[in-house]
């Protein structure tokens, strides 16, 4: 079960009942989140996986409503007892922005990794503790910025019906199942020999503060949920849109159709539109399954049927 | 009218129903603050007295969640469209706190003052664009830190009869009442001649992260509000206040009775007590008017009649 809540759905500052946008991510007991903004801890504490099994954030970039909450978020991780280390991820420079931020949070008692995003982005990177493969893509905003993928690779299926036509013997079948390549009475076993072809995964991917970016359809193709800036919904808020670099619904909605995404939720809502519903229309009329974020929204997503 | 504002009331970390500790105080449309915790402008906004004509920010010391929410808060004054300057207070070392966790909002569209407190604390210092008056006396904390007391003054009363026996004429009355000394008729004009002494003004205290302080009753005298850290109310809990250098209710109590404050508001409850009111006898016991604070109680002190 792969687990994901939308923690807050707002952009440029927090409101009394919108917090800024966030995802937390958890699978097979540990998290991710991506991006921090002043009080997401808070939203993430309501969400309730607690916070000790946060082993990584990424961030998309440096502005404050996506990282202004993390000396606090790293505190509480702090004293939920943590102390296995904990990866950053951002833009270059993210040490630095952190250790800047955290002049006011000296004693965490757990190491930080950094690791940066070079310009044109990364692909395949494990995040450490997890089991959670991650990608990055260059969005197009007015800093450098990200957008983000998480895979959940599965393996092939087991044939046992091979196994024993190559007189493996059982106790070897775990092992090869997780991977591992062996040696039984001078023959070398393969997982090949008695697995599938890896079997469809899991992917979520994440986009805020950013133009439609260049190639960002091929990057989150076949992602079973899409979650993407709707900074405006008004189709003729797209002159602000570009001058802010930012995106309208129906923009988002064209970036989930031409990627082939499974579900489409919008985020990262401007102070100015309090209701983002009313606007749904422009984005369902170009991707269908297209939903309105809240703070908090759920989602569990499941590996299909062998 | 003063009015003052608990903007939040808890401690060490922000709760979903509980902001941090924060009070907002406004006279003639001029506000101060003191305190900025992750989401204090959130709280803030709730106020709503508006954010542009904060004027002061004072920082009690410099842990996270007394100082996190500045970055967000002053990217919100700017949005207001502040242009004047604006001065924050705090121990040494403020403008390096404040610089470095502004290294996520560099676009502040307006000047920040810095003003450090010394070590044994200072006193009648007037807030730039207001008519308050800050006092800092040291507290007991594990870092530097500061109790605040703000006053308004209040001038003499006009006695129209002396002006007259003087034979000032009526235009001059004004700037006598304004305090300006002037020239007539070869005569020099003082205000004193004119004005009572000073009558009773406004004042409000403000104390949290630390043990009762030595020489704050004194400090704090004939404040018409004092607001203090109650971080536990529970009795039994005196030697973990003692070790975290905090107070209990009782203690926050001795301080208001012995310093003849007219009310005591408690703030800065542990996470961990989810009710303080059930603690309130504690503090009733030593100083009656005692009373729990909540996240924008708020009230409005007046001056005397004459």
């Amino acid at each position: 079960m792969f687990d994901i809540a939308l923690v807050g759905c707002g952009g440029m500052m927090p409101l009394p009942n919108r917090y800024l946008s966030s995802l937390l991510l958890r699978f097979e007991g540990r998290m991710v989140l991506i991006d921090c903004g002043e009080g997401t801890q808070v939203s993430a504490k309501q969400v309730g996986w607690g916070f000790k099994t946060i082993d990584c954030i990424c961030l998309t970039h440096f502005h404050a409503d996506h990282v202004a909450g993390l000396p606090g978020l790293l505190l509480s991780i702090g004293h939920s007892g943590r102390d296995e280390p904990l990866t950053i991820v951002g833009p270059v420079g993210v040490a630095h922005i952190v250790r800047s931020l955290c002049v006011i949070a000296p004693e965490i008692p757990f190491p930080l990794n950094f690791v940066e995003i070079p310009a044109g982005g990364m692909k395949d990177f494990k995040i450490p503790l997890t089991n959670f493969i991650l990608g990055a893509h260059p969005a197009h905003h007015n800093c450098p910025c990200f957008a983000f993928r998480i895979d959940i690779g599965r393996l092939g299926k087991f044939d046992p019906d091979a196994a024993r036509a190559l007189n493996i013997p059982v106790n070897f079948w775990g092992k090869l199942q997780k991977g591992e390549t062996l040696e039984h009475n001078g023959q070398i076993l393969t997982p090949d020999m008695v697995m599938s072809a890896p079997r469809r995964g899991l992917s979520v991917s994440y986009c805020t503060d950013s133009r439609p970016p260049r190639g960002l359809p091929a990057f989150i193709q076949n992602s079973d949920l899409f979650v993407c800036e709707g900074h405006y919904g008004d189709e003729e808020r797209l002159p602000k849109a570009r001058a802010y670099k930012h995106m309208i619904f129906s923009e988002a909605a064209e970036l989930a159709r031409k990627g082939g995404v499974g579900e489409l939720w919008l985020t990262h809502f401007s102070p100015a539109m309090p209701n983002p519903g009313d606007y749904l229309k422009n984005a369902r009329k170009i991707f269908q399954n297209t939903h309105i974020g809240h703070d908090r929204k759920t989602t569990t997503l499941n590996f299909q049927e062998d």
